[in-house]
């Protein structure tokens, strides 16, 4: 993954004319060093384009890194150290910070749910609720805390919801039309709410099919009645259930949208001293 | 504020290739009718962001919005109707939920705070601490929630701190400096940790004085010795510190990171049904 | 689909500094009337991009469309009647012929090919081999023609070829490692060219199975071992196979990468007069 | 010509979230070695391209090219040598291959063109008629196959036409108005379908003649009419006609329309295998 | 011509986050009213710009223009009234002002430059000596003010100077290398600085021959020798010398660097004032 | 500051498909040597800007600065040597130019203020007034020239005027407005035409107050009542006045728009001779 255009757009928002504070009190010259450091437990997502931050922002500057994405770090734990132009930290470091906290907050909130549903068979999943502009990071960040992505848009998979159903004229239309139309590469997904539409979701053929909003025990059953003949996904306020009761309803995935909608970023520092 | 690059490009990043389950599953001139609901209380921001979105999707849908920006809402309130063209809403129900959600996220936090201190004279301030590509919404959001903003960027605000200190050769060198520099329409911040630095920021010359980190006693302290001659400003985790203990201590402004770093969506559904 | 970036970028290219031609011979109200005729048969494909060009043109310019995308028109044929500013419509009429001639021209020749395996159960599809630029319109014209899309990127589909098999260590091992990273809306398709490859992709639990350059016999005995436990693919220059027999081997799908990178566009020409 | 944006353009359409089949089944440090190699005859152009466009998508690779832009190869020549990281290779493959294969396929047929009129003087030249976003490319391969360029775009070309000769009252007016109005770096052309028109385009001051849908006979006559007081150029569905017969009638340039927008890319195969 | 883009641009970077002291201080719905008006005398160029700056930011403000492009208007004179909500107004204002001031800034030196040589053949023409970003916007006030456009860049018209000469081996070998590479659609240009290159220019076939900071009496002499079979350009400073002598000299082109690299702002002031 | 955007809009600007002058006459691998020499006396801004320019334009090129931005220079002087590919220094040599000799001629402006004004408190300051898509290098130039910017954009500084004063119903009542409203890193400035509005913006706490086109004697009356309680602007057509005499009057800044709206480029020359 290339995220240099995030970078660069984060860069251009935060200093359109420059770092006026910078220019007026650090010289052209002078030199810096320090160290980024974990001020909370998490997983760390970014490393890389902390990296290329100071890259693109130009002025010579280098980063240490002492970790990699994916590590779980303690508070205190040093990420990584760097040293270089003075003025160029100083401009590189919010857009640094900015995007690693999020993307770490993220990986680290996906891997606590990971570790919910440790000893099932049930994998942690993403949905579009993501940030605007920041989808592709924010599902690199997910699979970097151990989850996996659900489509990244709504033009390369299939979920078929009520209204499409509506508008099909029923479940099973609906999901014979999606097969007929949509790239022989994707799979078919329904979103069901009752037993008798993940019987029907079933019969039709669907790939997927999506058990939302139920209860464990109806879980439980859908899971049983569809017996492997299709993949099966945990959808609906999934942030505020209880993950293991959800997973040892046999599901194959659980789709949370916190993870990206409401993140807390993952409080990370980047403190140095003005060396020459 | 005009907002629609930042809809334009969600669009684009939600549908690079046209919604493919809609386009097999719902007909062309297919219509349907809904509302927006809150799904729990809170600021709504970006009602008319919501309404932009559908008009920037094309095809024909109306919203009629049925509260403002800054309208306090209860779980259960309707907050606007939908209708028009099927797909259309399909296409663009995550964008303006995604976008809504969000900023409604910060303006309730935002109010929060601003209840918090309420009866003393401390306003609630944002930090640069935005999304990357969302600063301007983040920052709207802070002022409906009821706060004011702080420096859009590193351009347009001078905030000196330890570093820059160190770099110019002591706090007053730095105050000079950038008084000498930055435009005039721009007052200086000065970053203290003691009250040392207080006095010294004050008799620099310095506009506004950050108290960040100090205790409360301390904070007081630093209010006093100030005595009006400088707008005060504390900061340092804010997030997790008593709002009021804080403002009680009589400083000007409270700037919290907390509310554009790491936020709660607000719940807000969509739902509509196919009526033709 | 909305096409509009790709019409300004063709307008832009085309008249980077106005008509200059146009600006000096023709007066600024002058207005023309005419139509779009077919020079040769075909299914005509892009009509609503040929009116959203003038439109994008400004000025005031009506089309009136008298087929629509998927219709089949024979040499003679008008397409579209046209009326409005004269300088309008000279400044738009190469960006909607470009655009309409070339997307007719996929059109036409995904039409030749779904007549071609008419009877049979093979359905025609596309490859990557499209235009930079214009992946969304060139798969646009195939679905027009009758066709289905193939993957849109390397991004929303997995097609694991001897490489990766390679770097795998083995093809079961790359079906694995795929079936593990990618999302679960995706297919996983392998690329096999022998009959042991089959099998073994079979058993690896290949969604779909892509029988490359292979002899009608051995595509057929390739049908036969996998039995409809997974979707198969005939690939390699099917653009110069008799299709017939390809598709009477049983295959599912026939991907065809001549559709997209070896256009003959479908004549079409746009003659008007000045009326005024 | 620098084509870094076209190329950043058809990798990023290819690959808008990575690709994530590479990623799945190919070590982030795997390396690979190939070749490319023609699998029909014909004049190569873009071997730069193919170069650069490893180098755009970052990672360690180098391509030694054994061809230059121009150079006439058979099937079976390699054309260049690659080795480095394999998902690299595996990255850039398609958008090498898809602009290499068209500009090739350009600049063969041009090349066939420029053969067919041996020993006359008529040179081959291009039209507007090219690729929506690639015509800088697109007459690139043009010259490389041995062709010249009409005007790049309506901004910086005089082509009078029957619709402004209309408009303009007449051809002598609009010659006129066109000398009176642009730019004197530029000449005028006006298209003739009469010696009535040859006649008054010459008396009008043309610089440039344009003969369209003549008859070989006709077309001679007007050649010698004209007698070397303005450029002559050969025009209409030129792509269909006996480009011999054309240069004999004495016509300076043959525009051919087909050469760009009916392309039919030569075949280019990228094979590769994994060393590590 | 469509200025959105510069139009757009220029309000994106005086407002990139709103007009916050109209914001702060004028009310949502208030309206007001008011006039441009000259403040000196000179060629208006850039009317519709202002209107179409209106309809860009948006909100309801209606501007009724009294004058066009071209017009001379005289200090005092009202060039149009705008009323309409007062926000969009001082939203647009500075962007309207600055783009129509420059543009009849240079339309006004260029009617100064055309009037002083009237009653001779000689026409005015610029130069690439442009604003960055602005030159379509330069060279249309150009030929507002009377004058004609030289090249527009440097792939659409052929300038031969000293150092292509140098690099070519000789004059003439210039020009016959340009005669066969460039569009035969361009003129060929020759810079000149004696009377020796205007010959060999000429003789070699030059379309057009620049008389390079020559006297009068050697540019007279150029004139003569060249007798029309030439198009001639004066050029060299002549934003300081005596522009009728020059074009008594029989140049037909007298190309003037200063017309947009050093221009003098057409004074025009925007009152209005609120109405409600 | 990065002026890469400025650079690579203005190199495309001029040269959308490369230079087909030097295409045609100059070998691929030509050298050419040569130096930027100052053809009058002036303010040097920009030489970096030039040195990036041929960076960007690629190609092996080296400048090897003799002065700095903010040097004054003699017509004459050596600003810089440049030697390598001549195709390249062909390529960049106008844009270089055109944008060092536009900011030259500001900074030569703006340090031509400055020493008018020398032996007086009075800086000089600039306005909006400047080129669209160029102001931030216009707003460094008048720096590099000594002087002091205002604010950047609407959206970075308050300037309450006339109309705002009337929309929100009086000059006291605008500024608490704004000051309510606006960040608190922000001073508010209000323009004032009387003496009678002075004082009433001092009472009402304006930080920077703005004398509007005042006599000498009204703005020296209006600085000794303001007596250093705000800051005080002179503005008015400055670019008119006798700047000596505004900072006699003891004003703190002098804003003058014709720094950046009527610019007269300093006159520098590339000249330069091929060396293989």
């Amino acid at each position: 993954m290339n995220f240099d255009k995030i970078i660069l757009m984060t860069l251009e928002e935060d200093m359109p004319g420059g770092d006026i504070t910078s220019v007026a009190s650090v010289g052209k010259d002078a030199r810096a060093k320090g160290a980024f450091k974990a001020k909370a437990d998490g997983v760390i997502c970014g490393m890389e384009i902390a990296k290329r931050t100071f890259e693109l922002v130009g002025g010579e500057v280098s980063l240490r890194c002492l970790c990699k994405d994916g590590d779980f770090v303690k508070k205190g734990d040093v990420l990584a150290e760097i040293e270089g132009n003075a003025r160029s930290i100083l401009a590189g470091e919010r857009t640094a910070l900015n995007l690693m906290q999020r993307a770490s907050g993220i990986a680290t909130a996906t891997r606590q749910a990971v570790e919910s549903v440790k000893g099932t068979n049930a994998k942690i999943t993403d949905t579009r609720k993501t940030m605007p502009g920041l989808r592709m990071l924010d599902k690199y960040a997910v699979r970097v805390g151990g989850g996996t992505n659900h489509r990244y848009s709504l033009s390369d998979g299939v979920l078929i919801k009520d209204n499409h159903i509506a508008a099909a004229g029923g479940l099973t239309n609906a999901v014979l039309s999606a097969k007929a139309y949509v790239p022989h590469t994707l799979k078919v997904e329904v979103e069901t709410e009752t037993l008798e539409q993940v019987k029907e979701a079933l019969s039709a053929g669907a790939d997927i099919i999506m058990l939302d909003n139920m209860s464990y025990e109806m879980m439980a059953e859908a899971v049983k009645l569809i017996d492997g003949k299709a993949v099966t996904e945990a959808s609906g306020n999934m942030g505020e259930r209880d993950l293991k009761s959800v997973a040892e309803t046999g599901v194959d995935l659980i789709s949370i949208g916190a993870l990206t909608h409401s993140v807390k970023a993952l409080d990370i520092s980047l403190k140095f001293e003005i060396i020459k």
